[in-house]
């Protein structure tokens, strides 16, 4: 089951621009930065009432963040979905033709299990299902 | 201030083919189909978690939504904040230099006052700020 957003992820050049941009001008609540290596990015999170706002800076030139910023430029890059059950939630979207980027869920930051699906068969949003690790509730 | 999300909305070209998606694949709660003329869409709301996600279908071939999907094809097109006074909040990020597409608040959907931010200068995202109308309470 699906029934809020995890977090909203913009991918930006740089975070030194974009993070007081964030915090100065429209004044959200920083919470921390974090380095995904496997994704090779870095991530600044911000609250938004229960939800995160995470900006995405690659941190290397082979980063899908640097392919998506060289083709698009910066903006809007994912949305992620809360679920209490990622493994079953891929069974479910797969059953209805869905194709995956993740065929299983993986681990992410802050001990989450994670998957993703391909936007070409999710009306070209790339979207994230999240779960929280048992070990971090 | 800021502090959570209103809704996020997503430029499809087609709701016919878009909804069934949203709403028996992913299992979102819709809510309402509406039309908004000014902007020239059709618009397509689903619940997440007391915000929206609202899906954008072009009502004509000039509305904004059609030049998007032209230049971008499918995908995340804006996301709204909301605010309790959306006037004093965009003199507040006019000061920080921002771009404002509205100049001042304008009625929206539902009653609400909203107003546009200009992507070029809220580092590619185009975003809106709305606050609920007082009638509407």
């Amino acid at each position: 089951m699906i029934r809020q957003l995890d977090h909203v992820a913009i991918a930006v050049p740089n975070l030194d621009e974009a993070v007081p941009f964030y915090r100065d001008v429209l004044g959200l609540p920083f919470l921390y930065f974090e380095e995904v290596t496997d994704q090779k990015v870095r991530v600044a999170c911000f609250d938004l009432g229960g939800m995160r706002l995470e900006l995405l800076q690659p941190s290397s030139e082979d980063s899908p963040i640097s392919k998506f910023l060289a083709q698009r430029g910066p903006g809007l890059h994912h949305l992620a979905f809360r679920s209490d059950d990622v493994a079953s939630e891929l069974e479910r979207v797969r059953g209805h033709g869905v194709r995956l980027i993740d065929e299983s869920p993986r681990s992410g930051a802050g001990g989450m299990q994670i998957a993703f699906l391909h936007p070409k068969s999710t009306q070209g949003v790339l979207m994230e299902l999240t779960q929280p690790g048992e070990h971090v509730e």
